[in-house]
This record gives structure tokens, C-alpha cells and sequence, in this order.
């Protein structure tokens, strides 16, 4: 096992910026990227919030390539690489490693429904066997609202047992707290890091032992998340607690990638980072309209235009 | 648009055969292909029952070019090209209609759940235009129990307005009778053709006027269906719907990729053909033995041994 530093903290599956024509613009992908990092948030880049189930594989390695040309620390990167096909998964999750990336983050083959936890164990001992690399740090991703396809604590206990420091941790956005607490029972203490799925989660996770968490409006709402990440034991920790929610549950009453999209491009003055790519929509003026008033209701300030790509 | 004829009769999605790595096997494919048309099943390669969301693009695409190489007829070929990320599905279906394929199954995108129909108008829409050719033809693959993206009847309105001809029929794996028929009296008087999703609802279908069905187990039991298609309005027709049925409720008792799988491995003498890819298992000496004797009490014949791939 490496004695690399274990992932902790904040990390934001990184939105997608697309043209017009639908195209991925990596200049823009960049730019939030830094933006990102620079606020201490991870890049969970290609998170079901990147829209990367709607990337094709050439596209997904084709921005990776082009985050690392620009310079950007891989090891501040979870790549989401688990796709439905096997050799798929292995190719992105070989290039991550390779690349240095300080874990990734892996769906389960998604299209075939209610299989059995035999079938997903051979899917990731597939997928690790044959990176066969000891630096692979995989985060199970367990979403069943949107996947279908739970990640299982009999599942989670097989693969820690086979492949201890490999199967590093997980994001739980099965957005159910039981679940997330009797993962951190169970498999936190055995250096399995459980992030939670969202800030709602994230101070109940840092108290009972968690990593941090991996959340969709760390794209808008990074500070204060991060804030009370490196702050939570002080006083206020639930006030902060209530006021991440209180953000959180506005753009969660709309599509929120959409929703989390059109707020950029309002404040970067960005008109094109409101697309998003089919099967998805933009929001609609009215809906765009409702948010805006939300959002101004709860107080959120969105950051500077000029810190924004 | 096109006068080239329009598909109809039994098609099946070709089981993929592969070799004990989970790579597949070109020669079987080919083989288990041809022994198909030779029956007059049609080749809806890379469906479901497939395993073809296990697979590659890179995969599909080599497999399908060696079909072509191997000469089998692109005009009775129907391959699934829908896949979760636009530019994958524009591709692989580019690829089809060049070669001549008489059409293309074509799946939603499927990871994102609860899409609206303008998202999914949109991504049809996305292909449709992107291929650009009056060649094709397009079946919409409406699967909810699996895809959990289903295919209303007001897209279907609005993709065949825009796109007539092309969006040229669908195949309803809905596995509600209520739902083909509804989708016969609106839309097959359009020339939209309705394929059964399994050939259950084979003989009401074609009562109603639709085209066939596109069944997995076509794969296994492609003489008797094949049969009920030429004969549908004899007198024995009933009956032998019946006959149909009580075969096909053998192979639904268990997990049907794997038992199909495993009575072609019987009966042809080729044991690698029970192997299936994660996250799918084959079936277990229990499974199989019950697989047996449920096939032999209702006087099951498979193909003969010298007959399959």
C-alpha cells in the first residue's frame, strides 16, 4: 500500500462547460477547475452533476489530457470512471492512475437491474485486476436514486477484505443519513473514508468520523462549504450547517444541474454555460426567474463575476 | 424517403458469445448469426438481452464490422445504437446506416432518471440530425423495467411528425399488453411499426397489425416463433401461442441471459458459451439442473447440437 495522503474534504463533481453545438469546451473546464481548487475544492470531475454519462469515452479522456497539459495537480482529482462496460471502466480508471489522480470515483455497470452483489464483485475485482496498479484508490459510488444499482454493505465488506487500501472509500448519495451512518459504523474505522453525498450530511459526517463530502453545489457554493469542512468543531458549526441547507435546498427544487449552470452564467456573464447536453433542458425564463428570487430570498451571494470562468 | 422495404417478422437480440477473459468471440457470433437467418430471425444485434450495454463502443463497432466482413446481410440487421452519451449513439448509428443496416434499435440515453420529453425530443432529434442520412431507419426501444427512461406516446407524436419515415416504428418491452395496443391503433396506421417486445404478446400484436416481435428468446426457440409469424392466421394460432408461452415462462423463471446461455452451452457442446460479463453470472449446478427439467416437462426440443454455433 502507498502512503500517498488520503483523500479528505471538499470535492465538487466538476460541471461540464458545452458550446452551442454541445461540444465540451475545455478552456472553460479549466477555468472552473482552478476556480475550484483555488477555493480548496477537489475535482470530482465527470460526477453524475458533470453530465458525464452523457460524455463519451474519447471525450472523457480527451479533458483529462487536457486538464493535466494545463498544469492542473492531479492528485486534487477523483475522476469518475466506473461506465456500463468493463473494458470502458478499465481504460479511464488505467489513465487516472497512471496520471496520477488521487483516487477515482466508480459507478457501477448501471443498465442491467437487480443483479446480484456477486456480479458487481466481479465487476470492480475486473476492473482492479486489471489496472493492476497499487496506487488505485477506488470510491465506490453508491447512488440508487439515479443509478438503480446500490452499492450493498455485504458488497463493500467482500471488497475491502480482497483489496484493503485499494477500495479506498465511497460517496453515499443514497441521501438516506442511516445509510451513511452505519457505513461510517462499520467501515470508517477499518481507513474505508465515507464522504457524504451532499453538504446536507456533512456535519453528521465529519462528527461521526467521515471524510468530507462530495457535492453538486460545491460548483456554486464553494466557500461556505469548505468553510465549515475546516471549521466544524467550532460553535457556530450549526448555524453553518443550516445556512449550506438553506442554499442547498434552492437549487434542489429545480433541475439542479441546470439550475446550478444557469446561475454561472449569470455571474460570469457567460451566457453559454446555461447549456447542457440532451437528455438534459436549461431552465426555462420563468424557472430561471423563480430562481433567482429563491436565491435571493435565503440571501446567497453568488461569487464575484470576476473569480468565475 | 426510402422505398426500401420495411422490416417485419421475428427478430432476436443476437446473443453475445465470449470467451472465459469476458472478451468477445467473433467467429461464435458470427456463427450463432447466420444459424438465426437460416431460421428467418432477423439480427437485432446489440440489445438488452445482448449483454450490449456491457460492451464498448470499440467493441461494437468491431463486432459489427466483422459480421459485415463475414458477408452476413446488413438488410436484416436492426443493431442497438442507443447509447447514455450523444456522440456515442451518433456514431455507432452513422456506422449502421452506412453499412446498410435495415435499421437501428435505439435506446434513450439512460442514466438520467425522470428527463423530460423535450430532453428526450431533443436527443432523437440530436442523431437524427447528426447522421443525415434518408437511409435510416430508427426503432425506438421503449424498456422501462430496465432503462427506467420510458418513451411516451406524446414524443413518439412529435419525433414522427418532425422525422416521418425516419423514426419508423418501435419495440415495446413494456411488457403491457395496454400500452402495444394503444401504440397500435395511434400510431401503426402511420406506418410506424410496432414490434412485441417478447413474442408473449406475438400473435395479439399481429392481430392488431403490427410487425413481429423482437424476442431474446428467438435465440433459443427461433423454429416455433418464426412459425407462428408465417401462420398466424391459421387455426392452430392459439395454440400454438400457448405453446410459445410455456417456453418462454421456463427461460423467465431465471435470470434469462445466463439460461439462454447455458441451453445453447448444452446443446452445442461449447461450455464457454454459458460465460456472461459482469455485472451478470452465469447460472449455478442448482439453476441449471432446474433449468433442465423445467424445459423437459414442457417438451422443450432445443435446436439440434450440429445446428448451433
Amino acid at each position: 500500500m502507498s502512503t500517498a495522503a488520503r483523500l479528505q474534504g471538499i470535492f465538487s463533481p466538476v460541471l461540464t462547460p458545452f458550446n452551442a453545438d454541445y461540444t465540451p469546451d475545455p478552456v472553460r473546464f479549466q477555468r472552473h477547475c482552478r476556480w475550484l481548487l483555488d477555493q480548496d475544492v477537489g475535482l470530482a470531475i465527470f460526477g453524475t452533476n458533470s453530465e458525464a454519462n452523457s460524455l463519451g469515452l474519447a471525450e472523457k479522456r480527451r479533458l483529462l489530457d487536457s486538464l493535466l497539459e494545463a498544469g492542473l495537480p492531479a492528485a486534487r482529482m477523483m475522476p469518475g470512471t466506473g461506465c456500463c462496460a468493463l473494458p470502458e471502466t478499465i481504460e479511464l480508471t488505467k489513465r487516472a492512475v497512471q496520471a496520477g489522480c488521487g483516487g477515482v470515483l466508480m459507478l457501477p455497470p448501471f443498465y442491467y437491474k437487480g443483479v446480484s452483489d456477486e456480479g458487481l464483485y466481479r465487476s470492480f475485482a475486473s476492473v482492479i485486476d486489471a489496472v493492476a496498479d497499487e496506487r488505485l484508490r477506488i470510491y465506490l459510488y453508491h447512488i440508487p436514486p439515479v443509478s438503480q444499482v446500490p452499492i450493498t454493505r455485504g458488497l463493500i465488506e467482500r471488497l475491502l477484505k480482497k483489496y484493503p487500501g485499494i477500495v479506498a472509500g465511497m460517496k453515499d448519495s443514497s441521501g438516506d443519513w442511516e445509510n451513511t451512518k452505519a457505513m461510517l459504523e462499520e467501515f470508517q474505522p477499518q481507513g474505508f473514508d465515507v464522504f457524504a453525498g451532499s453538504e446536507n450530511f456533512l456535519l453528521r459526517n465529519l462528527r461521526g468520523g467521515g471524510a468530507g463530502c462530495i457535492t453538486a453545489t460545491g460548483n456554486v457554493n464553494p466557500g461556505a462549504i469548505v468553510q465549515l469542512f475546516k471549521t466544524w468543531k467550532n460553535q457556530d458549526a450549526d448555524q453553518q450547517q443550516a445556512n449550506l441547507d438553506a442554499v442547498r435546498a434552492v437549487f434542489a427544487k429545480f433541475p439542479m444541474i441546470p439550475a446550478m449552470k444557469a446561475a454561472i452564467a449569470w455571474k460570469s456573464g457567460r451566457g453559454e454555460w446555461a447549456t447542457v447536453r440532451p437528455p438534459l433542458v436549461e431552465l426555462n425564463g420563468e424557472q430561471q426567474q423563480a430562481l433567482r428570487a429563491a436565491l435571493d430570498q435565503v440571501g446567497f451571494v453568488m461569487p464575484k463575476a470576476d473569480q468565475l470562468a
